[in-house]
């Protein structure tokens, strides 16, 4: 690791078990039957838990971020989509123009688009972070997808985009990514992280058919044997050897944020690989993290399970940019009102259920 | 029927067939993989049917409306909670204390209390509307809940507020209840309406042990058995045999909006009960609704499958007062954006895959 890298994965700490204690007591006395608000109790109480303190910090405003990459792999045949629908669709954030704009607008988050590794020059333009590692990446199923030097590079990358939006007021973080090609790469991670075959965890992403699906999850396969990735590789290696310069820039996102016990709500199957790498470099990180959401692609449970998080929204979303993360900030948001602005059974005058 | 219900039910019309053609035709144009952001897509597509244009009005402002009454049943040990629960319930709405006021105040909604049935004179004050049919309805497993006039005094209630609340310029409204002791009116409703033995649709409310759920159980068949439900039993006559005032009002307010065609998000099994008893006497009436959520309670599954609809939150909530319909409504609103702000493949000059 750099030092930077070091420094930051060092400064990780975990959840703080006092204020998960208070959450969890005072949620005890809130005028609403014990457990009846479900699984956002369990997001209050982490939210606690991450910033230290009960009731957690209201997580707004929030910042997007979305990480755009190229995937050498797109040569091996395992996407529908043209490349250059990368930088198309980079130059639709920009506009305004796409579905992570429209839901970002809805929940009042800031979007920033950061280049790690688009194949094309983009022109500078406001909104628009240039912290190019390369063209793209690799192919992957031939050999590593990227050096270890640039895998640093690509998460300092994360983690400077994450301090600069926190220093900027951001009080949640969300994940975002764009890169056609890159669920080859988030299944050749998870399936590197979690064990799991790389049949169980290769999904369709944005929609392929039945060949091209055997053709996936074949390049997956070979990516981690001609990698010589095996339980137990060193994360940076795996990373290095079959993730995009997004899914490094994302963990190094995550990562920063843990650090400075910001809270981060992760999108989709792209995030999830890039939180488990997280997790191997610190496993705490996790502590800071809420999952957004669980997209169709069934690699993203996995990781979640391997995350240990359930996710909020569950709506068959498959789009990546953010989408589903975008969608559970305001769920996020009014889990953590609940411990500001709801009265008690003792200050409201209501009679506790006799127990 | 009294001639102003009449009228309502005779004002509802179904989802308009080109708004959805259109909206569907315009979904495909957008730069985003079709079918790409999963159950929001039918959501979007849904309420440019439900208001005949497309892409469909922006949901907001959102305004809840929060129907409390009581029930004659909780005589029956039904429910752990004093029944004097349901005014200190409405008192705590009314000084913004509640999960469904910090919930309302997340997504920008008005709240509304309405007095149908509580059993106790309540303080008038700003958001309280009274509209009390009585105080409390009768025991349903001894003989009917309401009488026949009552039942429609109720549902003629809700057809009000709704018809205020939309005059005001709400463009969404959300259903809200509160009543102790009702979820087993609810089950006995649902029970009813699907055809399901009480067993099937008979949950365990805000919580309850095994021996108060087996007596739960056996309330519901009762009053199905005393009143002499059975399949075909006239609508009007089952809501009045085993309903609430709640749910009468709730399901009025349902019918008022849908002849308006201003969107509804439905809460849990209360409001899941009360559209039941709205499609039984409108079935066009739930082309108008959208379900916020599934509750942890079985009916209300039992309920959105009869209903057709599939709910946009699963998270476990079983707290009721609209909180589950109202973490749906910024969804709902982000589903509808996609329709005005998302740039189309043409427009945005991005490639569309080759099929």
């Amino acid at each position: 690791m750099s030092s930077e890298l070091e420094r930051v994965v060092a400064g990780i700490g975990p959840a703080s078990a006092s204020a998960v204690a208070d959450a969890l007591a005072h949620q005890a006395r809130l005028t609403k039957p014990a457990g009846s608000l479900g699984a956002l109790e369990e997001v209050a109480v982490r939210l606690a838990g991450s910033g230290g303190v009960c009731p957690p910090a209201m997580p707004a405003p929030a910042a997007l971020a979305i990480f755009a990459a190229d995937h050498g792999v797109h040569a091996q045949g395992v996407s529908p989509w043209p490349q250059e629908v990368t930088v198309q669709m980079v130059a639709n954030f920009l506009a305004g123009g796409a579905v992570a704009n429209a839901f970002a607008a809805q929940v009042g988050a800031s979007v920033t688009v950061v280049d790690v590794g688009v194949a094309a020059d983009l022109p500078a333009g406001p909104g628009l972070v240039v912290r190019k590692i390369g063209y793209g990446t690799a192919d992957l199923s031939i050999g590593p997808a990227m050096s270890a030097g640039d895998a640093v590079a690509a998460l300092e990358a994360g983690i400077s985009v994450a301090r600069t939006l926190i220093d900027s007021g951001a009080r949640c973080l969300i994940t975002g990514d764009m890169g056609i090609a890159n669920t080859t790469a988030s299944a050749a991670l998870i399936s590197a992280f979690t064990g799991l075959d790389p049949a169980e965890v290769t999904g369709r992403g944005t929609g392929i058919d039945d060949e091209t699906h055997a053709r996936k999850v074949a390049v997956v396969r070979r990516a981690l044997s001609v990698n010589g990735i095996e339980p137990g590789t060193e994360p940076l290696r795996v990373l290095a050897a079959v993730g995009g310069f997004e899914h490094a820039a994302i963990a190094g996102f995550v990562l920063a944020a843990a650090e400075a016990r910001v809270p981060v709500i992760l999108d989709g199957v792209i995030a999830g690989a890039a939180a488990l790498t997280a997790q191997a470099l610190a496993p705490a990180s996790i502590d800071h993290c809420v999952a957004g959401h669980r997209s169709a692609e069934p690699g993203h449970a996995a990781a979640l399970r391997h995350l240990g998080l359930r996710p909020l929204v569950d709506l068959e979303l498959r789009l990546g940019e953010g989408t589903g993360a975008l969608l559970a900030h305001p769920l996020v948001c009014a889990a953590v009102r609940v411990m500001h602005e709801v009265a008690t059974f003792d200050s409201a005058g209501v009679s506790e259920k006799p127990m």
